[in-house]
C-alpha cells in the first residue's frame, strides 16, 4: 500500500482544486490570484509544489482528463460485446460528466494550447492518443471475435466517434442543452448497428 | 455605392489585424500590448474606435467567422443538386481555410467563452445558428425537390455535419495533419450518399 506523504497530499489537493479553474477559464484566463483563492494558499505555498503555473496547469489537465475518462468508461467492463461497449461509451459520454466542471478537458485544452503552449499541447496530444487507442482496442477485439465487420478501419472509426462527440459538445455547450449530443448519439448508434456490427 | 470614411477604414483595418491574434491566442491570451503591436497603434488609437477590448474581440470574431464561411461556401452556388452542395461544403471545409489563421473561429470562440465572456458567447451562438440555418435550408430545398429522403430531420442532419467537422478539426489541429478531417469527410459523404440522397 502506497503511503502518501503530507507534501504529496497537499500537491494532489492543489491539483484537484485548480482543475475546475483551468478547465473553465483556460490557461491565460486563470490568474495566480484566482489559483490562490481556489486553493486557499499563498503564491509561495503553491510554488513549493510546482515549478511553474504551466506545470500546475499540465497536472490539472491530466487530473481532469482522468476524471472525464472515468465517467465515460463507467460500467464498460460489465459489457461483453464490443459493439455494445462502444454504444455504452457513447451513452456515458452523453449522460455522465466528469467531476471537473467546464466541459471536456481535451477539447478545452486542445483549443487553448494549439497555437502556443507546448507543454499543455503535448498533454492534450497524449490524451487524444490514449482515447484513440482505447477505442481502437475495443474495435480490434470485436473484429477478432467476429462481432465487428472485418472491413472496418479501426483508427478511422475511432476518429469518427471522437470527432462527432467532441463537436457535439461544442454545440451543446453553446446551446445549453443536450440536443446536439443526442443527435450525435443517434447517428453513431445507427451507424454502429447497420455498418459496424457484423450481420449474421 | 457605400463610401467609407477614413475612421471606418481604420476601424476595419484594426479588426482585420487583430482577428488573427484573437483567433490564435484567445481573448485572455491577447494582451493590449500584442493588439497594439499587431495594429501598429497606441492604446488611445485603438480605444478611439472601440469601447472596450471585448467589443474589438467580438468584431474580430465576426470578421474571422465571415472569412471562414466564405471559404466553406466557395463555388457552392454553381452546384444544382442539394446533396452535392452538402458534399461540396464538406470538401471545402476540409480543403479550404479562411484567411484568418488559428483554426475554426467558432470552435475557438465557443471554447473560449462558454464559461464566462457573455458578449463573445452571444456572437458564437449567433454564428452557430447561422451555420445550422444555412445547412438546414439546403436540406429543406433538397426535400422539396425530391433530392433528399423525406424522412430526414434537417436540424439533426445539420448538427451531425457540424459536429463531425468541428470535432475533426480539433483532432487535426492536435495531430497537425488532415487525417481526422478526411475520416469525417469519408464518413459523412458515405452517409449522405446512402441514407440522405433520395434513391430512385
Amino acid at each position: 500500500m502506497k503511503i502518501m506523504k503530507k507534501g504529496d497530499r497537499t500537491r494532489e489537493r492543489i491539483i484537484r482544486q485548480a482543475a475546475p479553474l483551468f478547465n473553465q477559464r483556460g490557461y491565460e484566463g486563470s490568474s495566480m490570484q484566482e489559483i490562490m483563492a481556489a486553493t486557499s494558499l499563498e503564491k509561495g505555498g503553491i510554488y513549493r509544489h510546482f515549478e511553474s503555473k504551466q506545470e500546475l496547469a499540465a497536472e490539472a489537465f491530466d487530473y481532469a482528463w482522468a476524471e472525464a475518462l472515468r465517467a465515460r468508461r463507467h460500467d464498460l467492463e460489465r459489457i461483453e460485446n464490443s459493439v455494445d461497449q462502444l454504444i455504452q461509451f457513447i451513452a456515458n459520454f452523453v449522460e455522465r460528466r466528469g467531476s471537473v466542471p467546464g466541459g471536456c478537458p481535451l477539447l478545452n485544452t486542445a483549443m487553448d494550447s494549439d497555437d502556443g503552449n507546448t507543454v499543455l499541447r503535448a498533454r492534450a496530444c497524449k490524451a487524444l492518443q490514449g482515447w484513440q487507442n482505447f477505442l481502437s482496442e475495443i474495435i480490434a477485439q470485436g473484429m477478432r471475435r467476429g462481432e465487428i465487420n472485418s472491413k472496418i478501419d479501426k483508427a478511422k472509426l475511432a476518429n469518427v466517434i471522437i470527432a462527432s462527440l467532441e463537436g457535439a459538445i461544442m454545440i451543446s455547450r453553446l446551446e445549453q442543452n443536450v440536443e446536439a449530443l443526442r443527435d450525435a448519439q443517434t447517428h453513431l448508434v445507427n451507424y454502429l448497428e447497420t455498418k459496424v456490427r457484423a450481420q449474421n
